[in-house]
């Protein structure tokens, strides 16, 4: 927070006075856009831009913020982004590309170099969107990543067979639906962090990604935290934090 | 139904009155004890007697219904038994044997022949008790068990080398609290039917049994099928029905 | 697990060096799609071949998968299939046959002998797809079937009707929404397993089958399974699973 | 509501002002204990006396509250007693007796003759406690009551056995835990109202009452009304009610 | 039961042989569609016709099951009809007619004279729909009806304006969402029974009719009883049968 | 009550006999339109006009109530009103105006005057349409509005940046889905009311606003209380109610 | 926070350097006692003082706690205070006095001038434990209060021979177990902020008090927010705080 | 996985039968004491010893497993001990230490040396227990710990006071229960990963802990994710985990 200091030196110095040093530091935080506050700070604080969730907004309000975000020299990322909300961006930002599995739309802006591996491994082909949210904001936030899909438990040789790749991650994501037991394997396999991603595949009991949840959640591997149902981008934007510890 | 038949007939050759009739198929049915109406017909019907669910009963009604059925010629068998249900029945039946752990009495009477080979496999020792209540039930009513107990999927190697042994069996039962995975991985290792039993074992988003509950329910392996949270007894009881078949 | 001991035998004489003794018996074990992976070894495991569950599978998905197992020499079974799956695996596999009720596809490749009886009894009309998933399954994997629809406890006359049929089964699937009550009354009918198959069918505090689902975890006849709310295909798997049993 | 007629004359005729009548009427509702309000007119409302819920009251207030009610020439009923409420009640009121099994302690003050049949059914021995309760408030409240006990549909020939008792009565309470399957069958062998009863008899995913609660809501048998979990007292009320109806 | 009681007479006096009477026992019994099985012996049983529950049925099941329950002479209802269920039992039945807002279809054959009053009382506008079912269904079977709509408890003067009416009645449904406090204050104002309809009117912790559910289920007020969510037809066809009790 | 009191005179005085003293009471307090009963007494009671729950009532009852809630001399509220809703009220009242993001209809007419300040704070931008409903019936009723958008705690410097405003409000209304955190954090920043919106904004665990109803209910911070999920109208008036309080 | 712009000219005025200005500041604003923090600030910011929730905490941890607030000139109220608590509390402020049925400790300070009434209504007697932490919670923080009990809406007459005094109130706090029905009445009768408090008395559907919190979350009366299942001293603060406002 | 590869290469050389070969390799994996498999691979897998979940675990089991690891060189950690599960091991492991607040039992052997700050940051005094179990386990797995406790959201600027010790953490745990908003507050502060433990502190609609476990997983701040109910020690786990990263 040098900025902060900066600013009480000079009120110190008597540079500032008090009424201007507070707006200061306020416009220094944060970029009101009225219905949107674009958190400048962010950056600096946790090392990730700040990330757009798409669904619900509209053309406008993409548009602006993205906008707004690019300006201050940082990439955009959007997620939950359907065709609309790519055409929005891509209007203002011509560089923008979209990753349709995934929902995902970038306009990359000084892009980090990518370090360190991150394994997304899936238990069925239709958790892939969930898995390619996560892998591509793995990659976009810094980090290399391998992808594992359709290893489920019930036939648990497949995954096995990937153990030597597993071993070489620095941290794993693990996505799964139905009975969500894929992280609660692997982090008996592997010594780093599991990240456990529980989808809304399924049905009947499965409750829209109540069972994945609850199982990961009384995973009896220890090391293994969990996000929200169909969270990929968390997964993903946590592992790369994970990765990327100085 | 031949006894049945037999009343029927007797109808027509004018052995038998209406009245006289309709009594005698009743009493053949079910013996009324007043509050409990034992099921005579069950063991002809179903091939195991009535089981006695002992919790919540008194030690009177235990005495009454544990002699009635033992003095139809078959064994008798009580769950959720505590010690005092054990005295109670040790009372009025004194060859009564009492299997703690697994809370079941037992007075034997005719025991049949053991047959066949059902694995009981648990995920932790905590499970210990519901498994062994599914054990003794599926010895009691004709299997030959083999127990391989703590191989939970986060040391996934450890229900690996029990591989050969899994494949001899007629079915597995498989005993699982917190993320419930074991019947999954089972499933995709043997070809036979998996018994799935969810246990209460577990604390915060367990639910008391209800997360293993939802993971068993929406297993990825097919053969898997689910009984009650705890009901060791239904697992075991059912083994041993697909265990006989002819 | 024959082959793989062949493998450590030519390990053991020298004829395979170690790295390519591993690709092999992973090669052996699954056949890798990228985004899906399919488990060659299953039947050996499990005696059926992998069924394919269609929701949510893309066209070109559905077409290479099925290929894939029908190349191996087994039936393709896809479940969930709507009028579009079924387009797709009929471009590839010409045999494909399309059973709109139960919503399967299947194209036949060394199809099994049927033997032994499995009864599937449903409470309403409304059952019938879930009933006739599960009627279709049984018979591809092997199973005689007899339907016994619309026999719900309200007018239990009904299904006393049928008990002479009921006892000639080897195993019972009852399929029932709203009270969930037929596989206790006919688990007190019959002396063989009842795998209970509750159904989203109803409105209110049925909560999708979460009313029937939960009757059916609570049976008080013992010999009753359940599998998840709207499985069929389960149900009907597991049925001949215990039919075929040595 | 003649006496509020009669008290809105009086102010007509000049016999009383305003500010009297409004006291009056007040009065003749209910006695003010202070943190507890006795319900005088609910006699004349609804049939019969305001009932004590024992559970959670003190000695003290037990003893003010069955005096006020007994004192305006009424039984008093208390449910949910323990010993200590029925001491408390007989302190003050000698004829009390208590039905230790249903839980209740009665005064009885110008008894009700009984008239009509109500057929009270429980699926199981362990349900006794909730049965008696409503079988001795349907007594209390003026309905002749036969006991029909431990007949649950696992072994449907009970049951059907006391069919010509049941088309007798005039409603039938049908109490059962577990599968909460009782009400159906019985609303499909008779024609006049089944009130259903849950009980919290039964473990795991019977969730204290939620599964039968459940199938008793969804029942397919039209003609079936359900009161609260374990509310006995309900059940027996609302069935002299129906009995007693001019 | 006497056509049961005349088949077994018979065989006593050998003019039937058993196999012969067990035949005529069950055509006794139910017409079989296939798919459906048509239970004539439920107007015998229970008073009213066999009701069809439209949703989920197809036009062809439709017009084969209303034809048989018609021609066996009794009336035709069809409850959650849309329009296209409408058209199907019109082509059939051509006296057919179509309550739009209560989404039932009749087809009267042999009407029953009216008797006695029912009050169906609704919390607001937005429950007509579900009103209007319970206030049609207990017309079409017997019973004259009076509505009281929009009278909801925040409101309390609206209620207590129908004093009267409700007196009059021999018992009153009462239809409510949102909080379901209805049919506890009507439970207090009236001595007859109340049956309680909760409905999914509302939004957010309404949770789709489980908030009143819950409420009606918990009512402090005796005599009140609850059908399922949205079941306006259950509550019609209840109030009839309390109200036709000889 | 006034008017009652005179009518109650007039009959003590032999000015009204009792059957016209008790319409005229009854017609004082509602008018009757058959489905729905308009009580014009409210704004006495309550201060506030009746406002119309718009969703589900069709064009046709939307003008009849919205006519005569106007007749009688007050503003015409409509809230989750859509432009169908907007179009019907707009046809018998000119002077509507649309609110589209509150989703809210208003006829003024003897508008009130605003005083007091109610600060409208969201956590999201996705969180706006319930925040608009909430500031706009906080203004219809009153209330001088200053609207605080976009400052969710996971940038917790946005909020504090508003703490003046917030402390010259006389109530604040938090709006919030996802973990709701935001009615806790202004909890511990003001010392007047904070009435907590939950929104149904997010997905997967936060189960349709169920997630931050619960946080809002159990937050660390006394002053807050709670209103439905998606409730932004019932929040907007009870802050007015509390804003105008002599 | 004049404070601290007290300490910011100083600032500005080199009286402090920036080290000491920064811890100055923070100790302003909390009292750090290790494992709690007392937020001294609170009582300028809330114009309450911290309040101790008992229930978990050690004696130490209470004498602690307690000495530190009294000792900052306030008074101290403890909440979910057992007699253990309240001798800790006690033998540390020798003026603590104990409120049982409500069972809160207090030790007064300074105390506030008692204004504006508030009414504290509650359904039945069972809810009298939480309606008294209400009551005394009001008093304590500056309310005069009056007691209406015991006037559930299944006898309305009794809560209606209390609208006058309603009427006078400047918030009304709704106290009510099971249906829950009270708030929606009351907020129908008043024009003032009605403040429900849903409490865990009651059995089976009523879970703990979920029952009454959705019927309250639901309430069709305007005006209404809902705390905490048994929160009596959140609700008895909040209608503080609306009752001096300014 | 060398000590494998090892075994397989004297299998190539004829050192080792193949029945000889797969001895080893399960010896290697894990040591089996019966109703309990030690798994002494783990630790070379995952870096950790197996720890102890001793709830449910007889004396002499623990006895057993403890003794066994202790053997093999590692630390010995048991979770959730009371003082009988301290001196069953203290028995056998001479320098076990108990944790009473965090219920640990530790005996250490060749301890790890400590490297890397975590930040265990708990919401109140209440959840105390929890955080120790976190810290303590942290500690015991490599970490150095600060404990920042008592600094929940309503009292922010405690929270904020400590934001520069936050900044050097290599990642936080975030300890609350009731709205679980401390999480949220923290990933907006800082770069690095926030773990979020939920605890069943609190009462009401904090149903045991799921208020803030929803809250935590719908956190909208990027970075966190989540781990059971109470489960301090898996949050102190992953911590480590992190911090140990190469």
């Amino acid at each position: 927070m040098d900025e902060i200091k900066e600013i009480l030196k000079k009120v110190n110095n008597s540079e500032l006075d008090c009424q201007e040093a507070k707006k200061l530091i306020e416009r220094n935080y944060f970029a009101d856009l009225g219905d949107a506050k674009i958190d400048h700070h962010r950056r600096i604080r946790c090392g990730f831009p700040e990330v757009i969730y798409c669904a619900g907004k509209t053309a406008n309000q993409l548009k602006r913020i993205a906008s707004e975000i690019y300006s201050s020299g940082v990439s955009v990322v959007g997620t939950r982004a359907d065709s609309h909300a790519y055409k929005a961006i891509k209007e203002v930002l011509k560089n923008a590309i979209y990753y349709q599995e995934a929902r995902i739309v970038c306009a990359e802006n000084n892009p980090v170099r990518k370090t360190g591996l991150v394994c997304v491994v899936s238990a069925g082909t239709s958790d892939l969107s969930i898995a390619e949210e996560a892998a591509i904001t793995a990659e976009l936030s810094g980090s290399k990543v391998e992808r594992i899909y359709d290893v489920g438990v019930a036939g648990i040789h497949r995954l096995l067979s990937y153990k030597n790749m597993l071993e070489k991650a620095k941290s794993v994501i693990a996505v799964a639906g139905m009975e969500g037991a894929l992280p609660s394997v692997i982090g008996g396999l592997v010594a780093v962090p599991v990240i456990a991603v529980p989808t809304s595949v399924g049905y009947g009991a499965s409750f829209e990604g109540v069972a994945p949840l609850l199982a990961m959640l009384n995973s009896c591997a220890a090391g293994v935290a969990v996000v929200n149902i169909d969270n990929g981008f968390g997964a993903g934007y946590l592992a790369s934090m994970i990765n990327r510890r100085k």
